[in-house]
């Protein structure tokens, strides 16, 4: 029986010590913890990668300091559209949401459309409907309203900013790309890998990002790797991030190494695609690479310390 | 001064010569060559592969036998939900749409949100917007309205199939997986893909297919080839076909040939993906490779004369 592990990240972006209070940053620390014990209570009894890469994002998704579920930053009109992905890397099956509203956990939905339907990705209304079909747990809007946030929109209104999600503190021109994921190896062996978000702060137009798109932001194959992406969207999307990854490895012989740091430090750099991601090979090496000043991340073996970190050191 | 070509496809599936009339496979026939002219025109005078794209997709969305733009089937609620994207070869550069409804040419959408947005994927109410603002061309429900996709959504009803497109004929428990494509090679050497499909009759909770998705049903890129494909979608999401064939060029030095059919004819084989795709690599190369039964295909090179095709042959 090989032994598990576990990756989290709760976004990249401009992230300094400087803008961060003691507390502040004590707070983040805390959310990722408290996201790998939940990922972890279901690796250590045996169970899936699967679920322990919901259980750990149902987490992060809860937590109000982190743009995905409770914490979904506003759109445009005032309103929260998330999008989520989960991936199976035991048999490629995947389930994808993009633009829902009031669902309180959106990697749950995912896993809804992986498992309780014959498609892979459902956006709006019509997921939404999907979502009444299945029982999701709903929220009123009231449970999504998180002042900082509020007051990022009104920020980001001012200058008609539509891509800033704005960190607090001074340094309000930088951009923090929020998104939450997790990767997982279970003690079978199996990888998978899932990732949520909020999507950016004043955004118009329905826009969707990498997050719920299998091989942009979110992908995992027993063969190869899982990996989750946080960072500017439209550059993982047209560089199919996580399938890269997996192919470098795949086509090329690559260690998960090798190809995440040719992907997140060599080609991403090149086209000025901000950001980083987290990934797991099916031999348990983690590598949480990225290419912005800071990603909150967390990962942990089994019968090992919990590793967390913030900023890039 | 390297000389230009282009293919396009009209959907792949059940397509048997014995359910196909000689006047409606002449029909088909037309359509095709009518795209082929329509590309044809841009690139002859030096245009580019991403106008000649546009121009061939735009002929395919006009065309009622065809599931795409006006041959659009209906969704469950009998509305029409399309999906659309192109990607240029040169630069990565991308643009697509998801879930929109009354836009005449939702690939010249996707062009618009490549070239006058900061993003690359817009979806539903969102995206309708976005058309809105750029002054997209709308049509009204009738100009959507095709009786035979009509009898396809009520036939559909009756035994509540989500995800068969019929084929007009006798065999009706055959699919079709109706999409509209083009791949171009230019003078100057620079390849473009593009997709467009009124998705599934019957489709319910905003399912989005490969189509939208760079990487799934469409990729481009001047160092490997241009992809557009047509098929069961779900199969191709999971499988990043297309940027599954750019890598095995890129990084296991395939010819288009040899990628086209490790993806097309074995690894979709072996999931379960029915369907097909066309492919262009940087040396004029095409490839028409499919796995089910049919596809609507064309291809043409300069001075050459036009090959069409329907069955396996």
């Amino acid at each position: 029986m090989k032994d598990y592990c576990i990756a989290i990240h709760g976004g990249a972006g401009t992230i300094l010590k400087s803008s961060l209070t003691p507390e502040l940053e004590n707070s983040y620390r805390n959310a990722l913890k408290k996201a790998i014990d939940a990922g972890e209570s279901i690796l250590k009894d045996g169970g899936t990668s699967l679920d322990a890469v919901e259980k750990a994002i149902i987490s992060l998704e809860d937590e109000p300091l982190l743009n995905a579920g409770r914490g979904a930053v506003f759109t445009n009109e005032g309103k929260h559209e998330m999008d989520a992905c989960i991936m199976n890397g035991l048999d490629l099956s995947a389930g994808a949401v993009a633009g829902v509203s009031n669902v309180r956990n959106p990697i749950s939905l995912s896993k809804a459309v992986m498992q309780q339907s014959e498609h892979v990705l459902l956006a709006g209304q019509g997921a939404m409907r999907f979502a009444e079909k299945v029982n999701a747990k709903f929220e009123k809007d009231e449970y999504f309203f998180v002042q900082m946030r509020y007051d990022q929109l009104l920020k980001a209104k001012e200058t008609d900013s539509i891509l800033l999600d704005h960190t607090q503190g001074e340094k309000n021109n930088k951009t923090k790309f929020g998104t939450v994921g997790a990767v997982a190896l279970d003690r079978n062996g199996n990888l998978a890998a899932g990732t949520s978000t909020g999507g950016m702060t004043n955004k118009k137009y329905g826009r969707v990002g990498d997050s719920p798109v299998i091989g942009a932001g979110t992908y995992a194959n027993n063969a190869t790797c899982a990996i989750s992406c946080t960072g500017h969207g439209e550059f993982f999307l047209r560089s199919v991030v996580a399938y890269d990854i997996s192919c470098l490895m795949e086509y090329k012989g690559f260690t998960l190494k090798q190809a995440c740091d040719k992907v997140v430090m060599d080609k991403l750099v090149k086209i000025g695609g901000e950001g980083g991601l987290i990934a797991l090979d099916k031999n348990g090496n983690i590598e949480l690479p990225f290419n912005s000043e800071g990603m909150y991340r967390a990962k942990k073996y089994a019968n090992s310390e919990i590793f967390t970190a913030i900023y890039s050191d």
